[in-house]
């Protein structure tokens, strides 16, 4: 028997790497292999770099190892200016800790990965291997943290809600449906009945979670499973309250991917926007407005269509410097039912969108906190409140004033790092035509 | 048209409360009312705490407030050492901000929720309210903030792998099955696949995220839908190296949950446990061991029955002073296809399980990395290769010897609360009778 004491295996970081003095032991993949006569460049893949190691092969043999190998290799850190890194490694041993059984099909070693999007998809578990496509991934993780980290600052609870669900929180036809022992259930289309739930609980909840709509739209801006960031917040004084806490997140988002993914956004070539003094401009002014500027007569007032926000990004980069812009006060039928009426005109909400570069990323507004409101509002709408007396729980017994909101996580990254499609900001993309991988 | 600014509404904390002269205004829900006659006591259920108002009567008048209201109130902060923040507030004024429309139907203001697990349950977004109650779930988030936490310290990445999915990672029949458009998809029981996937992308990756698994038990310590703390880390040496890395990271977490999660500890009286030096035994020692010590025979070998661990854990205890013991070198057969087999003994694995005062919590171990070896041990169990063919690029196309492992949270904080039913330990439980709310 023995005794387990927590010794951890360290990873080492590059910065680790830079500042040893004497042999380094690095460990990676064999990204890619250039043999230039007397000697070779051997380029291993670590956990967030690519290191450029000098093999000299009069010195050493060739090098024993192939592309796709995991290998050790030892060696000597030279500063080396021209490189990125600032270093290079002179190496001196390899080990093969595992051989690789074939060199991978779809060149992910030279730059850009070129493959029309069933190839990409098909091989994305190789795809994914290349920095380019890799430094996606790493930037969303930094989304997640720094939506985590504020609203842990601003003292919010993180909670996570059930997936699967007996009613959808959105109504409508797009909802999966699914077998639960003897009954029928659903998956979830978003956390909102459960996030409200908690608004009495903690005052302030978050989630970060999958979300699942049956939507057979094939686009580029959709996907059927995807992964929202929703926040809900008690004791709001006006639903201004949630689009400055948005604002203030995404600040505090950007300088933390300034901070620790700078590799990554210089990688991909990405500035990062401000989100500073965001334009909020009201839904019906919003669509005069485009109408007038750019000659666009406004076909229907019952939403935004996917154009008219493209030109309100516009708009907002042109008239205010910014490619955020805040649509608020949507029509009251263009909102779930549990959204607020303005008290002022209630043909309106008191709900807004935040547009990025000309689409939509979040939708958010504040909620009916009273009951009888509630369900009069239901009643209004031939709703049978019988279906949802655990929901209503919430507000007879006694909520705050609230409201929140729902970021697509996906739709983010995309708008942030200047994609084209949507697919390219999820690991494994759920469409009407992918299950595998 | 307005601008936004992210100038934020700012939560006060209890410490800045107290912290603060004169006059101050907090915010949150009447969590009980009692009129002493010349005066009341008002207690105000806050974002995490429950802080004392005295009201005098006689200077003010009655309170205006109901229990369940949600309100705002002036007064000034008085220390008062028998208090348990050490001040409570001499109330001055009320504003309601939302009336309540009905008292609780369950005492949730009384100390211990006492109901019935049915009732519990149906009424349970009030329940949630009650201050132990709640408690359960904010010690929950600081165990997923220090399972994240540590785990980027140690440049693991975090990644979100799809839950509707194609094919089940752990076979057998508790999955759930999903229409997708045309197809038949299922609920990920785990990410076990797409972990592996990312070991070669970013070396070590996390994920927190829920797993489905159609188990029609209905144990006290079963649930269909959990949240999995996953990690799979690449260029292990051995298999220890997993058990070591979950070590440290529940070292880092009791101490994160010691700074930050206090008042909720007191509150629960819950003594966290030292995660040093934690016995690791083989699976048939710890079978003999048991059988010996306990005088009950081995009824079989093929794994550990929930009595064995219990008697496992009582051991831990009683022998090596911890709640924890890690049980090693799982039979082959109890193992999925993935499981390295133990090159010095091939009927047995390179794998283990984490038991917590007589349960398991975790599962894991190292993986087949080598495609050759990995469709070998697939053929032998008969599996049809043609299946997995996107699964197995991981393999074909290069990846270092790793490994990982799966920790319930619910059951991680079931057992280090102390708590007797695993529904406890999720907001919103899932199992074969309970799909709402």
């Amino acid at each position: 028997m023995i005794k387990i004491n927590g010794d951890i295996k360290k990873a080492v970081s590059v910065e680790e790497v830079k500042n040893s003095k004497g042999t380094v032991e690095i460990e990676g993949t064999v990204h890619r292999l250039r043999d230039m006569g007397s000697f070779c460049f051997i380029l291993l893949r670590t956990l967030n770099q690519v290191i450029q190691v000098v093999w000299d092969n009069e010195a050493n043999g060739t090098p024993s190892c192939a592309e796709g190998d995991s290998i050790k290799i030892e060696g000597k850190v030279v500063e080396d200016l021209r490189s990125k890194l600032g270093f290079e490694i002179h190496g001196s041993k390899i080990t093969i800790v595992s051989a690789v059984e074939n060199i991978s099909p779809v060149p992910i070693n030279k730059g850009k990965v070129n493959l029309h999007m069933d190839n990409h998809l098909k091989y994305r578990p190789l795809v994914l291997r290349n920095p380019k496509i890799r430094a996606i991934f790493k930037i969303q993780e930094g989304l997640c943290r720094g939506f985590r980290e504020f609203l842990v600052s601003q003292q919010f609870t993180e909670f996570r809600s059930p997936k699967i669900v007996a009613q959808g929180a959105e109504g409508g036809a797009n909802i999966f449906k699914l077998e639960y022992f003897e009954k029928m259930a659903f998956l979830a289309q978003s956390p909102q009945f459960y996030k409200q739930a908690m608004v009495p609980v903690f005052g302030r909840v978050f989630e970060v979670g999958p979300v699942f709509r049956a939507e057979k739209h094939d686009t580029s801006r959709h996907l059927n499973e995807y992964t929202s960031l929703d926040f809900e917040m008690g004791f709001i004084d006006t639903f201004y309250d949630i689009m400055n806490m948005e604002t203030a997140m995404l600040k505090y988002t950007f300088s933390l991917l300034e901070k620790e993914y700078k590799s990554e956004l210089e990688l991909l070539n990405v500035q990062l926007p401000s989100a500073d003094n965001i334009p909020a401009i009201k839904f019906y002014e919003a669509k005069d407005l485009i109408a007038e500027k750019y000659n666009r007569p406004v076909r229907t007032y019952t939403d935004l269509e996917p154009d008219e926000e493209r030109l309100l990004g516009k708009w907002a980069k042109e008239e205010h410097g910014t490619p955020f812009v805040f649509v608020t006060h949507y029509p009251s039928s263009a909102r779930p039912f549990y959204t607020m009426d303005d008290p002022e005109n209630p043909d309106v909400t008191l709900s807004f969108d935040l547009l990025l570069n000309g689409m939509e990323i979040t939708t958010g507004g504040q909620r009916i906190n009273n009951y009888t409101m509630q369900i009069e509002k239901m009643t209004k709408l031939g709703m049978d409140i019988a279906d949802f007396k655990s929901y209503l729980m919430t507000h007879k017994y006694g909520t705050p004033p609230h409201g929140g909101l729902g970021i697509g996580l996906e739709r983010l990254t995309m708008q942030l790092l200047g994609l084209d499609n949507i697919r390219y900001t999820t690991l494994f993309p759920r469409d009407i035509n992918h299950l595998i991988p």
